[in-house]
């Protein structure tokens, strides 16, 4: 297949490696000269080009580029191409892509590759960075079948473990494990930081140690991350929040109440509940 | 230095360790006969007794028994000792135990070697299991200056990083970065279960990762621990709590009016703010 990938950074880098070492033709592009250069020196990439046009002959395209750039780079994209071309993204949200995407575009099939580093760019790019990562594919009612199956294909060619679900269910999914924690995260440093006694302050930051450190680690990350999930996904994580909110009032309930009882079954559910969650997952 | 040792698991054990070490002389006390016996093998204590009376020699006893027993156990001791005898435990909370102990041991010291490992019992003492932790001391008004001065010399000869404040302070302290985490955490996987809809919690499991992992980690965890933080440090734990809500209910409103400019600002506030927390603390 002749595939395009539109942003090559970590994602589109990575995606380029796998798929070219399918046996696909990869037709690169970036908005930067240099990054076309690397991309073809590291064979990322069988062409590389900084013109959007240069993807007329593909039958598939990838866009890699950031959230906020993914429908307006479809619109420059479907002036120039066969109604059969598969366009798909890589963005972490997806009810709102896909509602501005799909329109645009009928052949359009949203998915999210959830794989990752701390690192992007072109030299961040890797070989076999999906492999035995979740791979979400959210087709509509709209979405043409044939289309679903080519990509649930090419992302099982990855190596990933492909689901299937709409753009709804999965902003939700989502929602609860990891933009939810990114705000419970970020809430714990603000209220620690907001203690009114200085002294009490000082020697919490002395004592903090690995509970601490675990806890507020997403909540210490980029906030621009943050800050998209809550844009790009508010529906899903309001409703996260506010069950997460009723949950936190219980647990101050049985304190406040002394409801000892209640409170170690709680703590014994969620000791117990915890497992199915984290079964060897690749980070993301 | 005459030392008695009451408790011969990770703390009484890995004191033990250390402070024959420094050449005192260790009187160690357990329930179990093979305890004592695995204490003198490894060379954790130099005498060992099941008899609480055989301490009645010694200069400074550490109270290594959990929580719940500590007081229990100085009642036990206080009859057979000279009243210069300085009795400290080691004890999580402080508040609750120095206001029991303080009455019946005019020479009590409160005290917090803040180290571990996920092991317990004799066989898991270590040495230099206090090197570089953080040691809080928590007197009183009350306590004698002397007594204080002592046992800091004590934690300071275990290269421990030895903190004095009162036991109200130490509580408040580590509930916001110790006992306040693993309610918010604990919380997070209780909402998570709570999600109504069966695909999107399936799907959130499948998905899960290091984000989820981490911050779950410690309200996935041992639930007697998390129960006894509530039950001993109640007034810390729901001052933190009470804090936390109130900046929780904060991201939700800049959510909720889509006031991105304020989430964008506690999100990067956040980010700044967390490394304080992190610099280089042993684990507890």
């Amino acid at each position: 297949m002749k595939i395009g990938i539109i942003g090559l950074g970590l994602i589109g880098g990575s995606l380029g490696f796998d798929l070219r070492n399918c046996g696909h033709i990869i037709y690169g592009v970036s908005r930067k000269e240099s990054t076309c250069q690397r991309a073809i020196e590291r064979e990322v990439v069988d062409h590389a080009s900084i013109n959007i046009n240069s993807l007329s002959t593909v039958d598939l395209i990838f866009i890699c580029t950031p959230i906020t750039l993914i429908s307006s780079t479809l619109k420059q994209l479907t002036s120039n191409l066969r109604p059969e071309v598969i366009i798909t993204d890589v963005g972490s949200v997806k009810t709102a892509i896909v509602k501005e995407c799909e329109p645009l575009w009928s052949n359009f099939v949203g998915g999210h590759p959830m794989a990752g580093t701390a690192e992007q760019g072109i030299e961040a790019a890797q070989k076999n960075l999906f492999k035995a990562a979740p791979y979400v594919i959210t087709p509509t009612e709209n979405t043409p079948k044939n289309s679903i199956k080519i990509l649930e294909q090419l992302a099982q060619s990855l190596g990933s473990k492909v689901y299937t679900c709409s753009p709804e269910i999965h902003d939700q999914a989502v929602a609860w494990i990891s933009h939810l924690p990114v705000m419970v995260s970020a809430s714990l440093i603000a209220a620690c930081v907001g203690e009114k006694e200085k002294t009490v302050l000082n020697l919490a930051q002395q004592l903090a140690s690995s509970g601490f450190k675990d806890t507020s680690r997403v909540g210490g990350g980029n906030p621009e991350l943050g800050l998209m999930m809550a844009q790009y996904n508010k529906t899903g994580l309001l409703h996260s929040l506010q069950g997460y909110r009723q949950q936190l009032d219980e647990v101050i309930e049985y304190i406040n109440r002394e409801e000892w009882d209640s409170l170690e079954q709680l703590l014994m559910m969620t000791q117990k509940k915890r497992p199915p969650f984290i079964g060897g997952q690749k980070n993301s």
